[in-house]
């Protein structure tokens, strides 16, 4: 298969060229709808630009630059040479996603820059304005006098207009996964808040007053406004260092083992910068700007790129009840001597098939099965061969699990935890996809828990990035979709890679197992930050919520079972896991039958209600069917709301099935009550919800001929 | 191929166990003709060694141990549990080398040590004890308390006996390319002497009184002692660190990204540590302890590996007349542009084909050429993706010039410069080792030019140790000899890989190119320091030694003609270059003829005389045949001397011919002047010999059938 280019592809092409200028001076502004922007080349010959939304100001005045290499600072002393202008809109279909397609409708400043000085520098800033908010990118023209560079330093400002509540985690350059805070701007310190879980095994916090981005706030007078970046390609990951008296973000990208930030040959383009903006929580949800700021898909055939669901051989290692690794006496033993059997191995053969026979038989599509191959004796140690991709543990039977699977119509996952060793990876890669294909496996999950070799290098700097890049590449070319778990957080590539099907990077429902979990607000946060950039593999689906960790009686899901099946919906993702074991299922398949009924594709979606930290409820309508799922999740605190079906098609007649909390649920001392129940419905109907603390709501709406 | 493991290949196995017992107190005393060893577990349990040479002592009692992560300081409070002794003699024949069969014979000393406390550690350290020095290594065995360990430092000690003259370059990390200072110990003084010669590209000398290895010394009572490593796997490089008061010398590893110096998992074995001493420099030469030390080839089928001489399409890129890049223009042109030609591509079909004409005609089997492939436009900035190992330039037709190759039975040399990108190389190994295989290149040059990616590692550190491992490996894999350009200094591996032909690694006869050159003496310190531990691709033969770089009319190289013939023979490798071009060799061929006849492998070497910084005189008896060839050369000053032919056979007869310096030869102002002469000789002749200053003879003995 040819990665080619094909701009066309899947693009149904209407731009409009409404105006095409040039002009030569600043100010410039651009207004879409709510949004208003301008660009000013100060006195000083400083770029900057501001944000307005409706009456209001998003943004006030910040300046853009960069320090590079030799002293070369590109932070002043700019002339402009000239702006262009353009017009677009257009509409494109993914190939997978919450709507079937989506319009990409902005105006384009491009403002050519020459800085001042014996060896002038030429810069270009895009500006891209839509009706949600802003994104913009710096482009470096090819030029003599800036050939290869080093950037070590983006100076990228975002001066925000008040102390806005801000939904933030630190900025770690190896992991996002944190629980996240809510406090004023001023109040950010990562030292200070209890951020740091038990069980992570590297924290690298170098700025206390720096966060990850997406980053949520939400100012007094109710603006909500978002900023990330789209397309992040061949840079470091952007997070953002908080000055908390000026309430100023300034971009700090993540340094490399030599404290730089990126090595450039110009001509290169950035990522986007982007700021999503608007009085409604529900519009920052709902925004498509992040995929619109993507390249189109650089894979030509994408028929063989299938969302589903998929079961794991994963959950009971996670709460101790078997393990991944085969043995528990490594030494000398490693790779090359002879193993003695744990007895405690969960990716055996016999479980194996325990778990294809319980998927088949309920029409989960596919098992993922961790732990199957050698090396989980010794894999997070600082060693950089830690893992054979290729050699099975002596109780695992590929050949005879692969037969089995494909008889029985479930399709196989391939596990690759790499524990962080890139480049090992990179050298046995070729052959880690050639077992993938010999053997059936269409799917891939792939992990870097533990520190990055090589050495030196972040999960989310530039070598890791192009790293996760390569991966996704090499997974195309073997018609392998992938899933990569502690990769720096999404920015939209799966529209230009959409076998990239989702990623972790961000704290999953697997905290849960933790002592400290994850708060209940926690999956209300999520969608506004991790999910902004892409979908994640959250691992919903969990029914037994206490006492499943033996030797753990004090550990529980901060979720009741309600909830855990609302977050198929909330959580978008076109791979979505049933995390839990089958033998917790069995009790419940009524419950159960919300994971086998809903979609993980999908025509259209409605954000209905949301407030970060609060609630979220979502419909969606699956692909290529008349079928609805809701899902409807609130935090710490019981919510009442009524939901209006006013998205029904007028002349249908619906059935509801509603899995709500039970009357007495509470995510802490009654998780497992649920209570199931089917009404007719159409589009004048109003549905009544009553989550429960730390509850939800999961609705299928499904026609009747 | 596999490459497994084979003790009994190539070994004539005649092992004598001549005691083998166990004692469990200290010293224990071990002399092996004139060198005495004692091990000593001192009054603060810490281990000490000391070696000495006849009546005198060479290295005074010196320390070992490490310090490791978590502060474990692997230094004092051992106790000794049990000594292990064997004794062995077997002899061995090598793929290739300077002699036929190479007898290992030592006494072997196993310490067997447990640091006292709370959780012991075990560590060995395993002696041998040869008549021309001692070899030894640490060997942590598998053990519970210590599992996955960081070597923060290893400091073995090497206490000398007093301010030895001594021959030494920086302890570079990422560099052996300088020449060669000769000073007392209390002098060695990084800063302080002109060493960093103009085009070195990386120099990272952070410890000023710090040295490479090998190590030449010379005591003021005669001591030749030499301090090197053998069988360097998985570890970093050592350098020496000069305690210039005590004359102690204190093992300095290499760093990696984060500063540490080697990641390691129990049961692991160091590299050996190695003295060599004798009362006579030319022992020094002649000793084979450091192959004697490494492993028997791990390669079952060696038929393909052969030794050779090549010309390349190089030197006249070196001298400038030509370029390695094929375009000069190369912004926004790079990779996918159309490239616009510079006029000066030397890797251009037609000139490949007038080289393959020259070495057809003239019997030089092989051929290099570099510049054949994309990337030398923008290579030695820090981007990752450089080069591209498959993809020519326009101007290259690798079918036309495979085929012509073939039909004129040269071999082609296949170039991989990776400007120091190793993970790039190593994503593209196996697609550049299909290629080669593809087009018939039996031969491969890589190259390590720029800092090296992964960023943060160095040449010398562990990382890269195990990467020119592994291309080394996958030459094997592939049928593939190799050579490689800026490794770290080798260590012997070409008896475990002897499809690793020979290195660089050394400050080779190109810079003569570069203004301050390599001094007359330079290549009489070579053999004593980087030849210790294999073969270099010195590139000797260059005829034109004046006037050969455009536009630089004052450089010339520090060599008489003669010299440049006799370097073939002082100078051991399995692979010689015949380093100029075409044009500068026509003039000269009845000198060329040297070069033409002279063998590459060897079934006995004598080393006649020598003296580090002064002279080397060595005569080398060809592969299964009965000729015999000499090498003379001298530094500075000019030399006078009779060489006894008692090494040829009693029964026959010979005509030695003599390449000589011309009687007004003189490097700097006369070095073109030559004499070729013949006269009878046999077993009882005497030659005189008259070595101009930078001069040489080279002296090829045919027995007269």
């Amino acid at each position: 298969m040819s990665l080619k280019r094909n701009l066309f592809y899947s693009l149904i092409f209407s731009m409009l060229v409404l105006k095409c200028f040039s002009q030569s001076s600043t100010p410039v502004s651009v207004r879409m709808k709510n949004v208003g922007f301008t660009f000013t080349l100060n006195a000083k010959g400083v770029p900057q630009y501001a944000v307005s939304y409706s009456k209001n100001n998003a943004i006030l005045p910040s300046s853009l630059g960069f320090k590079l290499d030799q002293n070369v600072s590109l932070t002043e002393n700019f002339r402009l040479i000239k702006v262009d202008s353009v017009s677009v809109d257009e509409t494109w279909k993914p190939v997978w996603g919450e709507v079937s397609q989506i319009r990409n409708h902005y105006k384009q400043l491009t403002v050519h820059l020459a800085q001042q000085g014996e060896k002038p520098i030429l810069l270009d800033i895009v500006f891209r304005i839509f009706e949600d908010g802003v994104g913009f990118r710096y482009e470096f023209p090819a030029q003599q006098n800036l050939k290869s560079f080093i950037v070590k330093d983006e100076v990228t400002e975002f001066n925000m207009t008040g102390d806005h509540k801000t939904f933030w985690i630190p900025a770690d350059f190896d992991s996002n996964e944190y629980k996240y805070t809510s406090s004023p701007l001023s109040q950010i310190n990562a030292h200070k808040w209890d951020l740091i879980s038990s069980g992570k095994i590297e924290v690298n916090i170098p700025d206390q007053y720096a966060v990850q981005t997406p980053l949520m706030m939400k100012s007094a007078n109710g603006l909500y406004i978002n900023i990330h970046e789209a397309a992040l390609i061949d840079y470091s990951s952007m997070q953002l260092h908080v000055d908390r008296r000026n309430f100023k973000l300034t971009s700090s990208l993540v340094p490399d083992a030599r404290g730089n930030k990126a090595y450039m040959r110009s001509p290169f383009k950035t990522p986007w910068r982007t700021i999503i903006v608007s009085d409604r929580a529900t519009d920052i949800l709902s925004s498509k700007m992040i995929l619109n700021l993507n390249e189109p898909s650089k894979i030509e055939n994408t028929s063989w790129i299938k969302p589903m669901k998929f079961m794991g051989v994963w959950w009971e290692m996670q709460v101790g009840r078997t393990s991944w690794n085969y043995t528990d006496q490594m030494d000398s033993l490693y790779l090359k001597g002879k193993y003695i059997p744990n007895g405690r191995h969960a990716a055996n053969t016999e479980n194996v098939k325990h778990y294809i026979d319980f998927a088949a038989k309920n029409g989960i599509e596919g098992l993922l099965v961790e732990g199957w191959n050698k090396g989980w004796e010794e894999w997070t140690d600082d060693k950089e061969e830690k893992f054979d991709f290729v050699t099975p543990y002596p109780d695992f039977d590929v050949q005879e699990i692969s037969a089995y699977a494909k008889q029985n119509g479930v399709k196989m996952i391939m596990h690759n935890e790499t524990g962080g060793g890139a480049t090992s990876y990179e050298r046995q890669m070729d052959t880690a996809f050639r077992f993938m294909n010999k053997y059936g496996y269409g799917s891939l999950k792939t992990g870097y828990v533990s520190g990055i070799i090589p050495r030196g290098e972040h999960h989310d700097g530039q070598w890791m990035v192009n790293h996760y890049i390569r991966s996704i590449e090499k997974a195309a070319q073997h018609h392998v979709t992938i899933d990569i778990h502690e990769p720096t957080r999404p920015t939209g590539l799966h529209r230009t890679y959409p076998n990239f099907l989702a990623s972790e990077a961000g704290r999953g429902n697997e905290w849960n197992f933790f002592i400290d979990g994850n708060p209940p607000e926690h999956e209300t946060i999520l969608p506004f930050t991790r999910l902004i950039g892409g979908p994640m593999d959250y691992t919903p689906g969990v029914f037994k919520l206490r006492n499943y960790a033996p030797g753990a009686p004090d550990r529980q899901m901060h979720s009741t079972l309600a909830k855990q099946l609302a977050l198929y919906v909330t959580m978008y993702s076109p791979l979505q896991m049933a995390a839990d074991i089958p033998e917790n299922y069995e009790p419940h398949m009524d419950a159960f039958k919300f994971i086998q009924d809903v979609a993980v594709d999908w025509d259209d979606t409605k954000v209905i209600a949301a407030e970060p930290g609060a609630y979220i409820t979502i419909a969606r309508k699956a692909k290529g069917k008349d079928d609805w799922f809701i899902g409807a999740i609130t935090g710490e605190d019981k919510r009442k709301s009524t939901l209006s079906l006013d998205f029904l098609d007028k002349n249908k007649k619906y059935i509801a099935t509603i899995y709500g909390d039970g009357k007495d649920a509470d995510w802490k001392t009654n998780p497992e009550s649920y209570e199931i129940k089917s009404v007719s419905v159409n589009r004048n109907s109003k549905l009544k919800l009553l989550l429960a603390s730390g509850g939800g709501t999961a609705i299928h709406i499904k026609p009747i001929n």
